[in-house]
């Protein structure tokens, strides 16, 4: 995506061999024209499988998942938590997830309420690396007895496996951009539009 | 504001006396048009004082945030975090404070970059109870030497001090309902439109 692969030439930033640093428009400071902007190419892509939700993991895929679900028509969001409050209800579905970024293990957790079995689920998030974030997503998912329909993706590191293995698996996988690796501190990327 | 009260009216629940869930389309699902219903009505309050930084913090203000700087003509939105992570800017400015509805203490954290000095600051959230979260925010926006132009929220708590103390201050504070207390489990809200 034309918008997408600007924006990091321009601002982001690869550090040593792994961290594709992009926080200055997509999961710290949101440009917001742009969040519309993948909203946009990831509805779509997706329109034609009908999702009627999409499902996210929080904090930094709720931006985009929600650009996404406004453009397909102002469907509902739902985003796992990554920890428990007083007001969560006791019926969550679980799973749990490494999150390489912060060093920790997450159990993420949906109110089963708001994924009613049959849904169509579009999960969208701002990474997919290892896929573990996925994994627990599409966990869940199954868990609600619902229809995964696709996985939209504004950054897939081409270099790390989850991608891959989504595919290998016939997942209709739409990443807006694949980082195939950083040299020098520059990020590079396919021409996949 | 009409469409969040009818939402409240129609899925919210209280819960003991402080407990106001309205996680079925506020913060765990989403209404992804009430969300820019709100951002509507949150733009238009505050266009006048001319922002061009919406800072909220993660997770659940990203939503609501994003879609008011969107209703603003797609200026920046900034959410602190809670957690540090191994890909984040050694220069944060940082503030603490206590959830009530997770029970702990959280350090709030923004990079420095993303609040230039001098920048007309909008803090928008989902909630105002206490006013811890806000004013943690507040304190990033001196930090940083920005202009605090106003505060939006979704839901104020009305029996609690968070929203007195800052109209005091002389704030710009605009709270699109306010929830005046939970009787037998129904939420109770002011004609405050």
């Amino acid at each position: 995506m034309k918008e997408l692969r600007e924006a990091i030439r321009r601002e982001g930033k690869g550090i040593g061999q792994h961290i594709v640093k992009v926080d200055m428009f997509l999961n710290h400071r949101l440009d917001t024209r742009l969040m519309f902007d993948m909203g946009r190419d990831l509805a779509d892509h997706f329109r034609k499988d009908v999702p009627d939700i999409v499902l996210t993991v929080e904090a930094s895929g709720i931006a985009i998942a929600l650009a996404t679900a406004h453009r397909l028509g102002d469907i509902p969001v739902v985003f796992a938590k990554k920890s428990q409050a007083s007001n969560q209800s006791e019926d969550m579905l679980t799973a749990m997830a490494h999150s390489f970024t912060h060093g920790n293990d997450n159990c993420l957790r949906v109110d089963r309420h708001y994924l009613p079995k049959g849904s169509r689920v579009l999960i969208v998030d701002d990474f997919l690396a290892n896929g573990q974030a996925t994994e627990a997503l599409m966990s869940i998912v199954r868990q609600a007895e619902c229809e995964l329909v696709g996985i939209g993706i504004a950054v897939e590191k081409g270099f790390q496996d989850g991608g891959k293995i989504l595919r290998e698996k016939g997942i209709n996988l739409k990443s807006l951009v694949i980082v195939t690796g950083i040299e020098d501190g520059k990020i590079c990327m396919a021409d996949n539009d």
